[in-house]
């Protein structure tokens, strides 16, 4: 096997419409609610029988938006301050040798839609439109070790504190579609989406997030993240 | 992406010559040892510089054993007696739409031979040889889920316990490098490989089972299992 052509089995449809904004590893937002669609020929109800029986699964996918034949031994991941070079293979960063990501998420629900199944997922980071390559269970006897030692991320980021001003209470009030997304929007400032270097440094800039249809627009004020707007979106910028 | 070919960065140096025997997740042989060479270009020490900080790393392979194409909707997995049939996706079969394995390890160390870096690893259930597309450090704090619902493979399955002949004892006490591997012989044998509607039924069949240049015969003595003699392997049959 010197090498091997994947084919997808499944797409995602996710409220990230861009990458900007979308948590560094699964489980940080636990509300965030994800579809995915099988594809044919692995649609067929049979081929997800028993998976209900599993809280959580694996997806084994690809970065579809990351331009390909630009991985370089080194990274800089964002924990780091976004200064500190290390391997990438000690890094979770998308920009890899082959292009796969490794999330676990929770499983809510195996939906059979027109004869065709559908996994309803929880806790995702996974782009809109991520092809699937590989769906597993998770093994909690064999894979949770909860004393394995984590190198640089041993522990979760930290999360900001978040403000939310007039204009985005107001955009919320007038929208029961939004607001039901409000612990989603809070969610994704507080875990401060900006690049490494600005964290902490004085950043007067607005930066704009898509969830969904809407555009968050923030910024960071001292140490708290500000929740200015909340607009429709302008067109993905992916 | 409509397809994604994988290049292998590295490769598996394994006692597991065969299929047969190879534990069916990882951790269940924690003593066992496996060599990951890295292959260039990504065999430059700076493509693993903070890897030793982590404990356990992912390795994303291939079933390069398995023949392709094969993969149906459904499998019949030994941990339910070979009978029931479940989802694809809802097991850990190597016969899978895209071959792609999953194992979380232990990184024992990351060594420099020549200016070369390779990763030593242990608790590895990966055949001698297996393509390894992708290496990714252990988060806990993300990826241990002690709570995880396990569906029908809630648990490890059941060692059954195993007793070595006369003949055998002697192959071990006339080797010295065959005697280091003492554990991991009755380890392997322990959670006998045999094919699951086999397990608690007669069987006089003697098994023989690969491990380094070893072929360990066994036998079923109830629901014991009999290590009856050790001798130099034959050629590996895959």
């Amino acid at each position: 096997m010197n090498e091997l052509t994947l084919h997808p089995v499944g797409r995602i449809h996710s409220p990230f419409r861009e990458k900007f904004g979308i948590p560094r590893q699964p489980g940080l937002i636990p509300d965030v609610r994800m579809r995915l669609e099988l594809l044919p020929p692995w649609d067929v109800p049979e081929a997800v029988t028993g998976l209900e029986e599993f809280s959580h699964v694996w997806l084994i996918f690809g970065f579809h938006a990351v331009a390909r034949g630009q991985a370089r031994p080194t990274v800089r991941p964002p924990r780091l301050g976004g200064n500190r070079r290390i391997g990438v293979f000690a890094s979770r960063s998308t920009h890899r040798p082959n292009p796969l990501g490794l999330s676990v998420v929770a499983l809510e629900e195996v939906r059979l839609v027109s004869g065709r199944a559908e996994l309803w997922l929880r806790g995702g980071d996974l782009l809109d439109g991520t092809p699937v390559f590989d769906i597993k269970p998770y093994l909690p006897w064999a894979e949770s070790l909860p004393d394995a030692r984590g190198g640089f991320a041993a522990a979760p980021p930290e999360r900001s504190p978040v403000v939310l001003a007039e204009a985005a209470e107001e955009a919320l009030a007038r929208d029961a579609e939004l607001a039901a997304l409000r612990k989603l929007i809070v969610d994704v400032v507080a875990w401060d989406p900006r690049p490494a270097y600005r964290a902490g440094a004085t950043d007067e800039r607005v930066y704009g997030v898509r969830i969904g249809a809407h555009d968050i627009h923030f910024r960071a004020q001292g140490d708290t993240l500000c929740i200015l707007d909340i607009v429709p979106g302008e067109s993905a910028h992916e």
